[in-house]
C-alpha cells in the first residue's frame, strides 16, 4: 500500500484517507499512528536540526513511531500525567522514568509490537524545577534488531473490542536516557546549561485537536452512511413473516417499524455528512484567519467542534447498532460488517477528549455567550442567536406566547430548534447560578449543574445540525433532488422534536395537539421515502470493496454469497476439527 | 465440567445454569445447545420407545446434539421454512432435503464443527400432501469418525459478533435418508403405510417459548447488574481532572454525569431482577394450572413474556454500552470485561423472538383488551387496570383533570405509569380504527399503525417494571434496605418519566412546572445514592471469578493486575514478533 501510494504520487491527505480506506475496509493498521501523530508531531514540532535528522527516518521507515501520551492512571486530565523526563547537565541528557504503575504510557497505537520510536509525553524537569508537559522523541527499540532498549518495558496490552489489527501498548521507563536535541524544541527549549525556556504561546496545540475533533464528525457520517447503506439495502432483500395471508412474504423495508427505525437514521446521515463538509472547510477558513493573526474565531471553533465531535459520534454509534439489530440475525456476523464497523468507530466517543467532557466544555462557552448577552453584548457568530433569542423568549409570557412550530416548515423548525436551544442554554446557566447562590464555590456549582450544562450543548449541537442541514438545501439547484433532500431535513428535523418532545413543550414552542400531528406526519414522510430509500444509500457511493458487506452488496445477491462467505471460514479448513480428537472423543469415552 | 456436576450431583437445573456460569465467565459453550434444545426436546417429544432410544446416546454424549430450526432466509416467520421430510413408504423412510439457498439451515450453536446430530424442523410431506412443520432426529456426522455423512453439508458459519466460542454453523440436505422412527412422535405421527395423524394440540411447544422469553427477562438484569458492577467499582477507583483547584483529582463516581449515567442504570438492575423473579414464579404457577387442564391465564402470560422480553433486553443492551463507554479507555480493553458481556447479552434482542415482533405481539393483546374493556367487559389479571384508566381519563375533559404525579410518591408514581399506559393503548387503537376506517384490510391497517402499537407495549411494560419494582418494596421488612431500595425506585420511575415527558404531559399527568421539579429531584436522589453505590452493587454479590473483570475486582486493586493482565497478551509471548521478520524489516528494505 504505501509503495503503491508513491507510484501513484498520491500525496494530499485526503486522497490518501480514502486510498487507504478501500485497501483497509473498516480496518485499522498498526502504522495508523505513524502517518496521524508521528510525522505530523515532527513536523510541527521539529526545530530546523531536528527535522534534517528525523523527517528522512521517519518517512524511510528505519524509525517507526507513535505517539505515547495516555498513562494508565490518566487521560482526560493531561496535567495529571506523571512521567517524567529530568535533565541531567552532566552527560546532557534527559532521564525518562515511570515513577508509579499509573504512569505506564498506555494504549498508542502501534506501540505494542511495531514502533521502534515514541513522541513520550513528560513532565520536564531541570534546574530542580518542574516546567510542565513536553515531548520528547524516545528510542525504544533498536532498529538492528528490534529487541527492546535497556530501561524500556513495551509490550502490549491485550484483546480489545474490535481494533484486533493494531498493537496498542504499554510502555514503562526506567532511567532511559535520550540527548538533550531529542526534545522538540520547535517552541520551548532547554539549553545545555539546563536553562529552560517556555514556549511564546500553545494556541498551535489547541488547533491540532480541534482540527482532528472537526474530522471526526466526518467520521461520524461515514460510519453511519455506511450501516444505513447496509441495513436499507439488505431490508429490500429480506423476505420476512406476512402481511396479507396467503401473500408472498414482503420486503422488510415495508414494515412501518422498519421504516421508522432505518429512515431517521438515513436522514442523520445526510445531516452529519452536510455538518462535516461545514467543519471542514470552517477549519480552514479559520485556520488561514488564525495563520494572519486573527485568533477571534478559535474559541467558536474549539466549542463547535468539542460539542458536535459528542453529539454526532453519540449519536452514530446508537445508529450503528441499530442498523445491525434490524437486519435480524445476519446482523449479528462479521459478513455483514455492521459488527467492525460499530467496534471500529465507538472509541471515536472517547478518545480525543470524552464525549461528556467535551459537551461540558462547549457548555462553558455558552454559558459564556449567554452572560455577555443577557448583559447588552451584542454577539458575533453562531452564538448571536442568544441575543435574538433572549428578544423572543421574554417578549411575553409563555402562556399567552403563540406556538411557533409550523411542522411542515423548515424554517419554522430551525427556529423552534434554535429557541429550544436558547431555553435550555438559559435554564443551565440559572442552574449553576442558583448552586452559587447556595455558598458553593464555582467547582462545586458546576458540577451540581453539570447534567443541565449537558443537556444545553446537546440542544444546541442539535440546533446547528438541523440549521447546517437546512441552509445547505439552499445551495441544491436540482429539484427532484432538493424535493427528496427537503423530504430528508423535515424527517430529520421532526423525528427530533418526537424524541425531546417534553424540551419543546416546556419551552411552549409546541402545544399538546401538535405532537399526534407530528405522529401522522413522521408516518407520512416514511410512505414518502420507502420508493427513495434504496437510491439514498446508493448515492453515498460506497463501492462493494470499500463496504466490505455480503447484507450490504450493491447487486443484492446476498445468499449465494453468504454461503461462499462461510465455507470460507477458518474452522472449515478441515473437515473433523482438532477439536474432535484432542476433546470430544477422550470425553465421550469417560461418559 | 461435565464430571464434576455429575461428581457432586448438581441436578437443578437453575443450579447447573449458576455452576456453569462460574466456570464459563460470560462466554457460551459448544454443547449449549446439546443441553438447552437437544435433551429437552427429546425429553418432551420422543414417544415412549423413542426415549428408551436417544436418551442413553445423549447423556452419553455419542449423540452430540443441536436445534436446527432457522434458515438462511427464514427467521422470525417460521410457516416460511422451506427445508422438507418427504416420507417414502417403499423404504419406510423419510427424504430431507434443502430445495434452495435460502433453505439451508444457519446459525444452530454447536452445529458447525461439534454435533453429531441434530433435529430439524422440516416440511413434512406424505401421501403428496404438506402438513406443516415437524421435527426430525438427523444423524449429520458418523459416530465413530465425525465426519459428515453422505449428503450432508455441513459447516461452521464464520465470525460473528462475540460468541467465538460457539460453532455456529450450516447445514444442507442433499437427500438424505433417515428411519421413520426418526420423526419426533409423541404428538403427531406417521404410520408405516405413511398415514399422517396431527397433534392433539400445540400448546406445549407454545409453552417452551414462554419459558424461554420469561428466561431472558433475569438475563437482562443479570447482564445489566454485571456491567453496572463493573463500572460502578471502577468510577470509585478511577480519579481524574480537578473539581477543585489544587486538590487530589476525585473519584469519578463524584461527577453529576456519572451519577446520571450510572445510578439510572443501577435502579434498572435492580428494577429488572425484580421482575425476572416475578416471570419465573409467575411461569411456574401458570404451568402448574396448565397441567391441571386450566389455560386462562397463558395468553396473557404470552403478552407479558413477549413484551417484557423485548423491553428489559433493549434497555440492558445499550446500558451495557452506558456502563462501558463510562469507563474510559479502558472500558475497550477486554480486562474490563464489558465488551464480552455485550457482545454475549446483545443476541437476546433478536433471538427466541425479534424484539420488534415481540412489541407487536403484545400489542396485539392489548388492543384486543382494551376493545373488552371499552365494550364494558370486566377484564381480570393485569390488564383490569385498562377498565380502571378507561374511567380515569374519561371522567372530565383534560384541560380541567388535576395532574396525578406527586413526584415523590411512589403510589402516585406507579398510578402515572398506568395511565400513560393507559393512554397509549387507547391512541394506538384509535389510530388501528381510524386506517381501518380508510378502508384498509385488516394487515395494511396493522402496519400503518405499527409505531404505534410498539409505543403502547413499551408504556405498558414499562407501567409493569415500575409496578413490580414497588409492590416488591412491599415485601422488604428491614428499615435501612427498605429506604435505599424506595431510593432507587424513585430513582427508576422519575428518569422514566424525564426520558418520556412529552407522555405524560399528552396525557394530563404532569404539568410543565414539574418537569423542573423533577430534574431537581433526580439531582438529589443521585447525591442520595451516592454513599450507597458501590454497596448496592456488591449486593449482587458476584464473586471475581464470575465477574472476570480487572476494572470490577472487589479489592479495587485495578492498575497493576491491569498490567499483568497486559503482560499475558498473546502478543507478548515473543520479545520481537514474527511481523517484524516477515513484513517490516522487508518493508525498510524497500523504501
Amino acid at each position: 500500500m504505501i509503495l503503491k501510494i508513491r507510484e501513484h504520487g498520491i500525496s494530499d491527505p485526503d486522497e490518501i484517507y480514502y486510498y487507504k480506506n478501500v485497501w483497509r475496509g473498516h480496518h485499522h493498521e498498526a502504522f495508523g499512528l505513524h502517518y496521524s501523530m508521528f510525522l505530523p508531531t515532527l513536523y510541527s514540532q521539529c526545530d530546523s536540526e531536528q527535522r534534517k535528522k528525523w523527517l528522512p527516518l521517519a518517512h524511510s521507515m528505519k524509525a517507526l513511531g507513535t505517539y505515547a501520551q495516555t498513562e494508565l492512571g490518566h487521560g482526560t486530565h493531561i496535567r495529571g500525567l506523571e512521567t517524567t523526563a529530568t535533565y541531567d547537565p552532566s552527560t546532557q541528557e534527559f532521564v525518562i522514568n515511570s515513577p508509579t504503575v499509573s504512569s505506564i504510557k498506555w494504549w498508542p497505537g502501534g506501540l505494542g509490537k511495531t514502533s521502534n520510536h515514541a513522541i513520550v509525553l513528560a513532565q520536564l524537569y531541570t534546574q530542580g524545577k518542574c516546567h510542565g508537559l513536553h515531548a520528547f522523541i524516545v528510542p525504544i527499540r533498536s532498529m538492528s534488531t528490534h529487541k527492546p532498549l535497556p530501561g524500556v518495558v513495551v509490550g502490549d496490552i491485550g484483546p480489545k473490542f474490535g481494533f484486533d489489527e493494531v498493537d496498542n501498548g504499554y510502555l514503562k521507563f526506567e532511567n532511559v536516557r535520550i540527548p538533550r536535541e531529542n526534545m522538540l524544541m520547535k517552541y520551548s527549549k532547554v539549553e545545555p546549561d539546563g536553562t529552560f525556556h517556555k514556549p511564546p504561546s500553545d494556541k498551535l496545540t489547541y488547533g491540532t485537536m480541534v482540527f482532528i475533533r472537526s474530522m471526526i464528525v466526518g467520521e461520524s457520517a461515514r460510519a453511519l452512511s455506511k450501516a444505513c447503506t447496509i441495513a436499507i439495502r439488505y431490508s429490500a432483500v429480506r423476505h420476512q413473516s406476512e402481511l396479507r395471508p396467503g401473500e408472498p412474504e414482503p420486503q422488510i423495508l415495508d414494515y412501518q417499524t422498519q421504516q421508522h427505525k432505518l429512515f431517521p437514521l438515513l436522514a442523520t446521515a445526510y445531516a452529519f455528512h452536510f455538518v462535516g463538509q461545514y467543519m471542514k472547510s470552517t477549519y480552514h477558513r479559520i485556520t488561514s484567519d488564525i495563520n494572519q493573526g486573527d485568533f477571534s474565531e478559535l474559541p467558536e471553533l474549539h466549542a463547535l467542534s468539542a460539542g458536535l465531535k459528542a453529539f454526532t459520534t453519540w449519536v452514530a454509534t446508537a445508529g450503528i447498532e441499530v442498523c445491525r439489530m434490524a437486519c435480524g440475525g445476519h446482523g449479528y456476523s462479521r459478513c455483514s460488517s455492521l459488527p467492525d464497523i460499530y467496534v471500529t468507530f465507538t472509541p471515536t466517543c472517547t478518545y480525543e477528549g470524552e464525549n461528556t467532557v467535551m459537551m461540558l466544555q462547549t457548555a462553558r462557552y455558552l454559558v459564556k455567550s449567554y452572560r455577555q448577552a443577557s448583559e447588552g453584548q451584542q454577539l458575533t457568530g453562531i452564538m448571536s442567536y442568544l441575543n435574538e433569542a433572549q428578544h423572543r423568549l421574554h417578549a411575553q409570557p409563555v402562556a399567552n406566547r403563540p406556538t411557533v412550530i409550523d411542522i411542515s416548515d423548515l424554517a419554522s423548525l430551525v427556529e423552534a430548534y434554535k429557541l429550544r436551544a436558547a431555553k435550555l442554554v438559559e435554564l443551565a446557566t440559572k442552574s449553576l447560578q442558583g448552586e452559587l447562590q447556595k455558598h458553593k464555590n464555582q467547582e462545586d456549582a458546576w458540577n451540581n449543574a453539570a447534567i443541565d450544562l449537558v443537556r444545553a450543548s446537546d440542544a444546541h449541537c442539535h440546533y446547528m445540525v438541523v440549521k447546517l442541514f437546512v441552509s445547505r438545501l439552499g445551495e441544491v439547484g436540482d429539484v427532484a433532488v432538493h424535493s427528496v433532500l427537503s423530504t430528508l431535513a423535515v424527517l430529520y428535523a421532526l423525528h427530533g422534536v418526537s424524541q425531546n418532545s417534553g424540551d419543546f413543550l416546556q419551552a411552549g414552542l409546541l402545544s399538546v395537539p401538535q405532537l399526534a400531528q407530528i405522529s401522522e406526519k413522521i408516518k407520512e414522510l416514511l410512505t414518502q421515502l420507502r420508493p427513495n430509500a434504496v437510491v439514498l444509500v446508493d448515492a453515498f457511493d460506497y463501492p462493494d470493496e470499500m463496504l466490505n458487506s455480503v447484507l450490504g452488496r450493491y447487486d443484492g445477491n446476498v445468499y449465494e454469497n453468504m454461503f461462499e462467505w462461510a465455507r470460507k471460514s477458518p474452522l472449515n479448513r478441515t473437515e473433523v476439527h482438532q477439536s474432535y480428537h484432542k476433546y470430544l472423543k477422550p470425553l465421550q469415552s469417560k461418559l
